[in-house]
C-alpha cells in the first residue's frame, strides 16, 4: 500500500502507508482517481501548514471501489463502485440549524485527517455514494467538484431559460456553466486567461473577456437588456465583486462560490437596496447534490475528457503538483492511485 | 388651499397653492398628516436638487380623506379615509421581471413630482389604500414607513420564534422592530444613541449600544450561542456593515434596508461562503405591505403616540424642519395639512 505525504512548502513524498483497518460503520476504499483541487495546491505551498498536520495524505476529489466493510455497514458491499463526499460530521451546535455540512464542527476529510492520495483509505460508511454501472471511475473523481457546482447552482435557484453569468471560467466556473446548461439556461462565462477562454469556446460556451471589452454593455446586447438573472462568483477577484452587482437584474441572485479571503472587498451595497438583489453564499455540497452530480455525470453531458489536462501515477505526484505550479492555465488533473 | 415648496436649501415656503382637478383614473385628496421622513430632509439639505424640481412640493407619508373622485375611478368614493402608496408605475423593462415598485420607469410622487406637504392634493387612485374605521388619520400617517417595515420583514422570511437583530434604531429601525414583534420573533435593537435607546428601552425593547458592549458576546447570551436568523442593516454605518455579518448564524438572513450611498463599505464575503448566508436588497414595499401594515396599525399593538415627536401645522412647517435639524434624536414629526 503507497501513501503520498504533504510534508512541507513544496514537497511530497511517496512512501509506504498503513492499510488501516475500517471500524465500526466504516469502509475500506481501494482508490481509483482522485483530482488536484485548487486547495491540494494550496496545501502544497504550505499556507495551510497550521491547519493540515504534515506529514499528511491530501486529496479529496476520489472515486474508489469498496475493499473492505467494517461492522454494521449496510448501504456498499465490497466491489461497489463509489464516489466519497469528504465531510465528517461533528456534535451538532444551535448556531447550525441543522444544516451539517456548514456546521460548526465539520470536519473535511483530506484536510483535517487523512485523505485520498493513497492506494488504500478508510472513510465511514456514509461519505459513499455508489456510482452507475456506466460511469467510468476516471469521470467518477470529478463528482466532487461537480457536487460543488450542483450545490451552488441549487443555492441559485436557476430556473430554464434563465439568463446566467459565470464569473471565472477554472474547473469550478466550467462545471458550473455544464450544470446550468444542464438545467436550460442561457450561461456566459466571464474569464481573464486566454488559453481558458481558447478552451471554454472550444466546448462552445459563450465568454467574455472583461479586460477587453465592456461586460455590461456585452451582457445587455446579448440579453436584449434583461441582464442576468443569476450570477455565479467564482473568480475570487475584486474587480468580479464589482462586476456582479453591475449585471445583475431586480430581484437577481448573486451566488457566492468563491473564497474571499484576506482584506475584504468593497461591495456596491446601494444595488442592493436599488434592484432589490440577493446574495447567495454557498458552501460544499449535502447529499443531494452528490445524488445529482452523479446524475449528470451518467447522463453524458459533460465532455470530462476535455477538462482532463493530464492523468498521472501516484508515484509522480510530486511533478503533478510542480507542473500545476508551472501551468495555471491547466484544468483538471487526475491521480490514478491504483 | 396652502402648500409648502421647497425652494432651496434650507428654505420651506407655504404659500398658496393650485388646486389641481382630478383627470381620468385620478383622485383628489384633503391631506390630514405627513409625516417627515429622511428622505425629505435629504431635500431639505439641497443634496438632492439635482432630482427635485424646486420650487417643489415634497412629502410622501401620508393620511388622506377623498375629497373629488376623477373619470372611471371605483376603487374608492368621496369621504373615504386613506393612505397614500406614492409610487408613479412606468413602462415595464424586460430588467424589471415585472417588480413595478422597483421599476427601471418608477416615479416617486414626493420626490419625482408634487407631494403630500399641501391641502389639496390630486394622485391616481390606485396609489389609495383605504383605512379602517378604527385607525385615526393620525395614525395613518405611519402606514407608509409601516409598510417599508412589513416588506423588509417579508423579504427576511421571518418566522415566529426567530432571533432577530436590527442594526439602527430610527423611525424605519424601530418599526421594523415592532412588526417583527408582532410575527412573533425574539427582537434586539442595536442602537448608538443614548436618546434613542432610553426611548426603545422604555417601549420595551431589549438594546444593546455597541460602542459599549461586545455586540456579538452579547448577542451570543442572549441566543445561547444560537446567534441571529435574521439581522435588519438599517443604520446605513460602516460599523452596521461589519456587525451584520459576524452576528449571524448559519444560513441567515441579512435584510439591506439602509440606503448605503457614497463610498463602497468593504464586507466580509468569506462569511457569506463560509456559513451559507444571505443578503437581501429591501426597497420601498409592494400592495400587499400596504395592506399588512394596515392591519398591524388597526390591530393597536403599535403604541403609536409614543412615536411621535411632535405634530404641527402646515404654516409651521420651515421650523419643524429647523427643528429637526437641531434634533436628530426626534422620532417622528407630522405636518398638519387641513
Ligand atoms: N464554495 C465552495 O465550496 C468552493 C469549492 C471549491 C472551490 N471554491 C472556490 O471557487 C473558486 C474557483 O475555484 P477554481 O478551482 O475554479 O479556481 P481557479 O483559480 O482555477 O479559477 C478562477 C478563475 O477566475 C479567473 N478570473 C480571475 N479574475 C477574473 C475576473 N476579474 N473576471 C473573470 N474571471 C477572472 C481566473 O483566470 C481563473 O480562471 C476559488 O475561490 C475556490 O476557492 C469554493
Ligand atoms: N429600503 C427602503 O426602502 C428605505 C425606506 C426608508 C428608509 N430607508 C433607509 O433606512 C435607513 C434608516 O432610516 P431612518 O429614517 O430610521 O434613519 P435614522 O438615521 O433616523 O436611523 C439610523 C439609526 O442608526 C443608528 N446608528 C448609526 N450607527 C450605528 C451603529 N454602528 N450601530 C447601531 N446603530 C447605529 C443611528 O443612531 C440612528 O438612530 C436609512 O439609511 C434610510 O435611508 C430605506
Ligand atoms: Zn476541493
Ligand atoms: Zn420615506
Amino acid at each position: 500500500m503507497k501513501a503520498a505525504f504533504y510534508n512541507s512548502k513544496g514537497t511530497i513524498t511517496v512512501d509506504q502507508g498503513n492499510i488501516v483497518k475500517p471500524g465500526k460503520g466504516e469502509v475500506r476504499l481501494e482508490v481509483a482517481y482522485c483530482g488536484v483541487c485548487g486547495t491540494d495546491v494550496h496545501i502544497f505551498h504550505g499556507v495551510m501548514d497550521a491547519r493540515v498536520n504534515p506529514p499528511q495524505t491530501i486529496g479529496h476529489e476520489a472515486s474508489a471501489v469498496v475493499a473492505e466493510l467494517g461492522e454494521g455497514v449496510t448501504n456498499v458491499q465490497v466491489g461497489d463502485k463509489v464516489a466519497v463526499r469528504p465531510l465528517r460530521f461533528g456534535e451538532a451546535h444551535p448556531f447550525d440549524k441543522g444544516h451539517k455540512h456548514v456546521g460548526k464542527n465539520l470536519k473535511f476529510i483530506g484536510i483535517d485527517s487523512q485523505g485520498a492520495f493513497q492506494s488504500s483509505w478508510t472513510v465511514p460508511s456514509y461519505t459513499l455514494h455508489k456510482l452507475p454501472e456506466g460511469l467510468s471511475l476516471m469521470h467518477g473523481a470529478f463528482i466532487e467538484p461537480l457536487a460543488v457546482a450542483c450545490h451552488d447552482v441549487k443555492i441559485g435557484r436557476v430556473k430554464a431559460g434563465e439568463h446566467c453569468l459565470v464569473i471565472g471560467g477554472g474547473p469550478i466556473g466550467t462545471l458550473i456553466a455544464y450544470v446550468l446548461k444542464e438545467k436550460g439556461a442561457e450561461v456566459v462565462i466571464s474569464e481573464v486567461n486566454e488559453t481558458r477562454l481558447k478552451m471554454l469556446g472550444d466546448l462552445g460556451f459563450t465568454t467574455i473577456n472583461p479586460v477587453k471589452e465592456n461586460l455590461s454593455e456585452r451582457i445587455s446586447e446579448l440579453t436584449n437588456e434583461a441582464m442576468i438573472d443569476c450570477v455565479f462568483e467564482v473568480s475570487g477577484s475584486a474587480p468580479g465583486v464589482q462586476a456582479m452587482t453591475e449585471v445583475v437584474n431586480v430581484r437577481g441572485r448573486i451566488v457566492m462560490v468563491a473564497i474571499h479571503g484576506g482584506e475584504q472587498k468593497p461591495v456596491d451595497l446601494f444595488k442592493f437596496f436599488w434592484s432589490e438583489i440577493e446574495l447567495l453564499g454557498a458552501r460544499l455540497y449535502e447529499e443531494d447534490d452528490y445524488e445529482e452530480a452523479i446524475r449528470i455525470a451518467d447522463s453524458g453531458t459533460i465532455p470530462f475528457e476535455k477538462l482532463i489536462t493530464k492523468v498521472d501515477v501516484l508515484d509522480n505526484i510530486q511533478q503533478v503538483f510542480d507542473e500545476i505550479d508551472q501551468n495555471s492555465e491547466g484544468m483538471k488533473y487526475l491521480i490514478q492511485c491504483n
